[in-house]
């Protein structure tokens, strides 16, 4: 017999969040595009929104369960500058959730155009109050889990 | 009958730190010249650099004292541009010690040309753990009494 | 004869402009409070967004017209901490428009509690390409003209 | 015959630039650390003045030369914390020159305990005024390549 659910049953979950926000003068350089340090202050914004999107506000995180996620590794690709008053759209997602670590990744793209300005990844340790390695409880795990995007 | 050193009874203290910096791409915006916001980050390394010149070091203080100098009040006026790779000169002098407040001030000059860049002042309160206005320790607030600039 | 409508007659004009912004790590400092030389980059997003809403892209005004306002004196009042993860709203609006410089205001809230957060002022100077004082256009000072709040 | 010379014929290269900075609150974020994008502010002070060491100031390089240097990729590990007030050492090298681009590391350690704290990579272009990628002059490339440190 024949089940044509079947053929809708892989399920595509992609999970990501997005935000839009505008260069500011403070963001560029002399070149008049945007430093290259600040893309990381983007990506703090994009991971701290994509976990409050889930319900998790990263704050309670650590005030309360007393569970941090310090970076432990960075890497940006620069692929095409973006200019002042230009309008970008970061979008974030975990790639990775591991014993005791996650991945996170982004792509900066031009509202306007959809060029692509910029791609990075970011590591984080999950540790305890004494900066040790510790498990994410396991609502949390499971939480991030089904919100992978490999 | 004539006292010669009475003319010389005024001692006029000048206290004050001074350290030099290079502009980096960092400190820019896109006209090239220094970020209007940075100059209160300079200011900041300003304070703690002269208190240490003192010999006070403004981390003990918070970490051992429990004192704090939270900022009430900034002002900056901004004179002339510095641009990408200037030198620049950051003095910073306290030119008023209340019961449990104290104004620094500091002078921003070009080394090359001695050109007044900007000028600011910052206002800060003296508080404990808790965040209420306390009193210097005696022998801080005399360390300071002797290096006020008016 | 009484004229009940001249009690309503004096029209008062509220032009501001809002925004609400999350705290990030990045806007911290050690104290988990909003680093006090950033309140300036949220006062130049609030002026960029207020002449936005008016019809003026400040961009623009620079690329196309040659029109600047670089910064000539800020002035900040830090009233109460605005801690990490609060959401703040900022408030900007034109308090004084001259021959050749205008004056921005700014009021920093909690969104939660309404709490004051800061308060601050920004006066920039007009000018062109040289550097050099200018009138505004017409256009534009009539536009300021109408939606000042004083 | 024994040419005791021989021993000593193999120079080892070792050309870097160090500079120590103090962590200022500026740097740091709610956990009393360096904020993460930061370590990138402090490789470009690094870069430029690993240049201006040689001989050659990159501001000159851009304004006369019309080349320049934007990063391709930044990489970095994050291996331990530095604190508000610690002074750490900057150490700059190039690893590798290509024909249109170079690579520039960077080690990052505590002064006191000369501990490791952060490690980077910066890919960046030589590009002209146009934005196309271009050879560097000759005198530069040769001047670099015998400061090279694989």
């Amino acid at each position: 017999m024949f089940h044509v659910e079947a053929y809708f049953s892989i399920i595509v979950l992609m999970s990501y969040y997005d935000f839009d926000v505008r260069i500011a003068y403070a963001d560029t350089d002399r070149m008049g595009v945007v430093y290259y340090a600040n893309y990381l202050v983007l990506f703090e914004r994009g991971r701290t929104e994509f976990l409050r999107n889930l319900g998790v506000r990263y704050r309670d995180l650590e005030e309360k369960q007393r569970i941090f996620f310090p970076a432990m590794e960075s890497h940006v690709e620069y692929l095409a500058p973006a200019h002042y008053d230009d309008l970008i759209k970061v979008r974030t997602y975990i790639s990775e959730l591991g014993g005791a670590h996650l991945i996170f990744k982004y792509d900066i793209t031009l509202v306007e155009s959809g060029a692509l300005v910029a791609r990075g990844t970011t590591k984080h340790a999950v540790v305890n109050l004494l900066w040790r390695p510790t498990r994410l409880p396991a609502d949390l795990h499971d939480l991030i889990s089904k919100n992978l995007t490999k």
